[in-house]
């Protein structure tokens, strides 16, 4: 099926809106929203092409390439929003880290944050000077999707932006980001104000360009306790989001979080992301049917005969009990080894089995 | 503190019931008992010094040192139990497929499960033939603690080790393991069975050799959704603890797990382990009061200021509201960078808050 549009007349102008807007608004949809985390990326034979002459930093920073990546998935499978193309850790960079992405490795940051002196001495970072090459993607995208499909922007959240700063890259056990905020909690204070302050204005920045929705990504933020969640994390979550423009929706997503899903859910976003290791429908209940959830096929369920995939797609939408304010998507990022066959199995059976 | 113990007379002869052993039936404790996950290990430099002579598999099959590395943390820090020296994936050798580990890199498996036709082919493993020498350690230590400290076995669960054994060794992801599960469920079935049937067949050599309680450590079982654990792996491990020698407690262990407890619990262990990203007091009501729980300190706060690390104790302990049936312990495996002063403060901070 096509693409539906819920038509809508707002102060007597008339105007289209998209159902991933729509259910992030939790308002009724022709047909539940879906879109995959990391759509734009390495399973794509078209992304694995543009990427074999070029890395994946100058990607980022080319916003004719960048755009161009941002829409493959969208043209391919027709998913109801498309994410831009970058990453996370991009403000890092002008914070003066020096990030680099080795092939294979993930990234890496030459200057990891590893003493309370280093945290004091964090430039302020102007976004429209530093960062403005994704601003010019946003306003690409938006060119090139002509107003059918969503646009949805994205930052890293603090603690996820702090567990790379200070680890100098990934983590297993995030040694050196929790021994930094159980020793040094004014420096952690100080630390999150700062990558608060750079996140808003990135955010916002994308919102000016057009972004139509903003997702932070809180990817590690279930490797910590409740207690040190709700002390050390929780307090700039919901600062971050008061002071985010919402004029568009917000989604917050987390990975590991189905302990802390009514925390996760205070921060203020209007969608709250949920992870494959809880139901949808329990998830759901803890997080408030007031607000509008993302989630949650295993990403590995795309490995999986398509049957399956099929059955377990229906059990999630079965799960939220036609409740607007649903949006498929899978509980994190899809693998690069995923076959294109499941993909598309995967957003035409949500668009066919939730048609209403 | 000193090792406290409960005189209980049982049928008219009296004898001293460890408190590690009440607290896993629930009774009344002198104090909560406490041990760590891994607590004889790299840490310490007593077990380095005699890794600096052998490698990590022969100390495992040399009864009288892995006896002695047993019980090098007890005759530190004095925790109310030792856990055997061993690791969870000695049955996959006897399953022929080829275990090593390599220095610093993990468990290796030559000959991973990557068909049906393997399935099929794994032998019967005879574990008084093959696993002998984990008997005679049990029956060592059991020796040297002198009835004092009580002596936990285990095995790893058949989940985790099924995903060792396809994968080959770790994983991030576990990519074959899924796609083995989702794709061959006929086979996954009897790869369950298989393995459900040595590591009972372990177990009850253990308990016979004289382990007074077991653990069944389901490291990565956090890793699957609901639907998949339920059906794929619960009905087994409800046949597990069904046919495990129950004159001793059982322990059933997992990490990532907060939003399957409920599934967990039903498994039918008598404790179910809990690790840090729930709220104790929120793990223990979803599990079930008529259960003992074990956990969950966040093995990171062990890097934290003492008096940080005390007050979340403290804060533990608060939260099982002084029932009986909680034993203390890690959330997962104590890191081999760990400070030993910090592990004399947990277990020292446990008996003496919780002395009654």
């Amino acid at each position: 099926m096509g693409l539906g549009a819920v038509f809508l007349s707002i102060s007597g102008v008339s105007h289209v809106e998209l159902p991933f807007i729509a259910a992030c608004r939790r308002e009724a949809v022709p047909h539940t929203p879906v879109w995959l985390m990391r759509q734009a990326g390495r399973y794509l034979p078209e992304y694995r092409a543009i990427r074999e002459k070029m890395g994946f930093l100058d990607l980022c920073k080319t916003p004719e390439i960048a755009t161009e990546v941002t829409v493959q998935p969208i043209e391919r499978f027709g998913m109801d929003a498309a994410i831009l193309f970058a990453d996370i850790l991009l403000p890092l960079e002008p914070l003066g880290l020096g990030l680099s992405f080795e092939k294979g490795d993930g990234p890496a940051l030459a200057r990891p944050i590893r003493d309370v002196a280093h945290v004091h001495q964090l430039p302020e970072v102007d976004v429209e000077d530093s960062l403005s090459f994704v601003f010019d993607t946003v306003r690409g995208v938006r060119e090139r999707l002509g107003g059918k499909t969503a646009l949805i922007g994205f930052a890293g959240a603090p603690f996820t932006l702090a567990s790379y700063a200070i680890e100098g890259g990934g983590s297993r056990n995030y040694l050196e980001t929790k021994r930094f905020m159980y020793s040094e909690p004014e420096a952690w204070e100080e630390l999150m104000r700062k990558l608060v302050k750079v996140t808003v204005d990135y955010l916002n920045g994308q919102v000016a360009a057009g972004a139509q929705a903003i997702q932070v990504f809180d990817s590690w933020v279930g490797h910590l306790a409740p207690e040190d969640y709700e002390k050390a994390i929780l307090p700039h979550m919901r600062d971050l989001f008061s002071r985010l423009d919402r004029s568009v929706p917000t989604i917050y997503f987390g990975t590991g979080t189905p302990g802390i899903l009514e925390l996760i859910a205070s921060a203020g976003s209007d969608v709250v992301g949920v992870d494959w290791r809880i139901r949808m429908d329990e998830a759901w209940r803890r997080i408030g049917h007031d607000r509008a959830v993302q989630g949650n096929l295993d990403p590995l369920l795309l490995f999986a005969p398509l049957d399956t995939l099929r059955a377990r797609v229906k059990q999630i939408l079965d799960e939220t009990e036609g409740r607007p304010g649903h949006i498929m998507n899978l509980g994190h990022g899809i693998l690069p080894q995923t076959p294109i066959d499941a993909v598309r199995c995967f957003v035409d059976t949500v668009h066919e089995l939730s048609a209403r």
